[in-house]
């Protein structure tokens, strides 16, 4: 494309951005379409011809934008609500067109040791000691993965060189977690070969964390059946709930069992950045990894998962493989960053997390995330004083987990879950605002997550509003 | 920020981009920095207040850009070239506003859907049958670890729900590849828990190829010593040499023994979009699965890994899980495509190569892959020419390996690989080209890729030229 043109569409995209964020909130927040109604408008080959570019960003328009389920919303409540930024867009604009791949520092210099630069703010920021070096992976089900391979190479019984299949010598392998932990722990095991069996599922107390006695009586159990234990990992943030294993506790158990302990801090991790929070990553000081996420509540656009390690040689150990076409000179004097991963080639993320940080600044961030924790306090405060709502866990960050449950009604357990299931379906089909929901102690709980840049209290009031009129619409569960 | 500041800097920088392509020859190809030199000049701390747009560009320029090796240079040879385009360019930045995460469809129908269609078009450029569905990873790597993942699955011994680990009925189980193939085969064995041990390497020919008699015996020998084969990889287009394994008559043996057939065309695949060079697919059809990547040779900005697949419901079996907290109404109906990976979220990668492929249209992207195939077959020749250089392997597509060996010299081997590394070293610190190596049958191979949009005659000439005048530069080896 002619620079000249390059400019121009460049510049319209720029200004129909703006202009999208402007607007965004007369559009619906979930996508009001059926399933198959976009690819019924595409063309089913591709054209032989190029095509304009005015062509084709009509089409985003036309085609494209009402099939999104708008993400930069500010309503947008669902699952953990994220946003990009402006100087996370400007990040990921540069990097498309620098296209490095950081796999060696001779081919990402730059990437390499912003990379380095940027995790190490952003520890300094959550109060994570100095022991902890950072990599950036694409996901934190990635960065888990990573970490729980990492424990299984420091069983040093041979398995990057010998495997698991075919051995008479491997005793079963079990990683704990609590029965709250994210499903990407599970995934992580099942990738790894270890299978579902190699995960025991710890119970969790009744605000919904891991129960350390438990964790230690399990370990106990399953030593005694000749099964080796090797990996914990406590989480700092559940998807349901937002809850904080104690991670004190589960540190106590790690290092009298010797066993590796990741912190699945994607969600929570950040908000050790605020005096009043620093004390959810209590105890990550003892962990030999933790994995935070940027692109959930740090304003960077997806994706961007920041592990740290203590113990990075490690997972060097697991990973690290040169071909002769990958060897440099200065291989012996630099970090190659493909060793530490099974992805060879790797976006250069740490440019947006750079910007983001030096454009919001440490007090700003603070301050946004102060501000979504106190909107999420505001609308627990409202469950609890409504009688015909049930809030059904605490609230440490900034999700909210409640039930309508209306008072005076003889309705069943069943019945209640019916009803929130309906009132669930009501007020995401407005198009206003998008919820998701989980189940606790086996009720249907409706959840509500606060994380992005422009909602404000006006948003969480709409939405709290949109519920209390929507369930004058249900009489019957 | 302010909207009407987000449309300042965004043009600013769209046209910074515009400038950085017009004007990327007057900057040297690899960085020309040493190890340090960046993270010496940036803050060890994060700052507290926010700073400006303005000052974080400047540095970007100051700092940045010296620290980069330019990908996006059309004198970038080594590796395999790759090239961004407007396009894609304007793809990531939509994709970067709209912050998708494609998780389930209706987190992401329109990323769902694109998803479908682009990568339909895409196989039928490349001439693949319809039986083959599509998915996006973000690397080969990723890709092919999935594909190994699904064989693992499909040998039906439970090794999702029971691990690996514990077990005394398991057999060795073994995957087969070229000794060429590219290292992220073995890092997927050994991260799927399988060891080094469980892949099992094949000599090939002396063009480099697979050689399938072996292959077949090595199979029955692994039979007969009680090991289980589940699963062959076969290369179209090494890293080393881009030699093409022998696919029908792997086809024939992975068919006999009733093997996953994993193809890794993820260079040279797209080559098949030519008459010229549909034959470099032959066999495909016979596939389980087959990666070929967009983000190597199809003008897409890094990353963008298109997986195809004959059995995408092994893959589904393998990787599947969902949490109450992703459960939807539509899930029976849909297609969530959390279900095909380890990774949870995913980006909207599909619009990049949506707008890609309409931008250029099919006929201009079969141009430009023949001139970086004749552009390559043009070198060949130069070299085949001359007295003092020897090309080591064939040029099925647009990688050239050769060496420098001075006609009447009496060097040993190790002298004429000596004196090609500080051959390669000159050049590339010239900072005119960047090229890269390889070894191929224990000699030095200087290695020439040519795949940037942007790469002309004249870029291979200068490359050649500088060859030429170097060498004469290096009187001793």
């Amino acid at each position: 494309m002619p620079a000249e043109e390059f400019r121009r569409y460049g510049h319209e995209l720029i200004d129909w951005i703006a202009n999208y964020f402007e607007h965004i909130e007369d559009l619906p927040v979930l996508a009001q379409m059926e399933p198959g109604d976009l690819k019924a408008q595409l063309p089913s080959s591709p054209p032989e011809q190029g095509e304009s570019m005015q062509a084709i960003l009509a089409d985003i328009d036309r085609l494209i934008v009402p099939a999104l389920t708008h993400w930069s919303h500010p309503s947008f409540f669902a699952y953990f609500a994220t946003s990009t930024s402006a100087p996370g867009i400007f990040g990921e604009l540069l990097s498309a067109a620098f296209d490095v791949k950081s796999m060696l520092w001779r081919t990402s210099p730059a990437s390499t040791e912003l990379e380095e630069v940027a995790l190490d703010w952003l520890r300094q920021m959550m109060g994570l000691d100095a022991g902890m070096s950072g990599f950036i992976y694409d996901t934190a089900s990635v960065s888990s993965m990573h970490a729980i391979a990492a424990a299984r190479e420091g069983v040093e019984l041979r398995i990057r060189e010998e495997g698991m299949s075919g051995r008479k010598d491997l005793p079963l392998l079990r990683v704990y977690a609590s029965e709250q932990a994210h499903s990407s722990i599970d995934k992580g095991i099942i990738t790894l070969g270890l299978g579902q069996r190699s995960l025991r599922k710890i119970p969790s107390d009744k605000e919904f964390r891991m129960d350390a006695k438990a964790l230690a009586a399990a370990i106990d159990e399953d030593k005694r059946n000749g099964i080796l234990p090797f990996c914990v990992v406590a989480t700092v943030g559940t998807t349901s709930t937002s809850s904080i294993d104690p991670v004190p506790a589960v540190a106590d158990v790690c290092a009298r069992e010797r066993l590796w302990m990741h912190v699945d801090a994607a969600y929570g991790g950040v908000a050790a950045m605020l005096p009043s929070h620093a004390h959810v990553l209590a105890g990550a000081d003892r962990a030999d990894s933790i994995v935070v996420n940027p692109h959930k509540w740090l304003f960077t656009p997806f994706d961007l998962s920041a592990f740290y390690c203590r113990r990075m040689a490690v997972v060097r150990a697991a990973f690290s493989l040169t071909p002769e076409y990958l060897r440099t000179p200065e291989a012996a004097d630099v970090k190659n960053l493909m060793d530490t991963g099974v992805q060879l080639g790797r976006r250069f993320r740490s440019l947006k997390l750079w910007m983001i940080l030096r454009s919001f600044g440490a007090r700003a961030l603070r301050a946004r995330l102060a501000e979504h924790i106190r909107l999420a306090q505001e609308l627990a405060s409202w469950i609890d004083a409504h009688p015909d709502f049930e809030r059904l866990a605490p609230v440490p960050f900034s999700v909210v987990c409640f039930r309508w449950k209306p008072a005076g009604m003889s309705w069943s357990d069943a019945e209640v879950d019916a009803a929130n299931e309906r009132l669930l379906d009501l007020v995401n089909a407005s198009g206003d605002i998008f919820l998701s929901h989980t189940r606790l102690r086996g009720r249907l709980a409706i959840r509500v997550a606060i994380g992005h840049l422009r909602t404000t209290d006006e948003h969480v009031r709409r939405a709290w509003d949109l519920l209390l009129s929507s369930r004058e619409l249900i009489s019957t569960p």
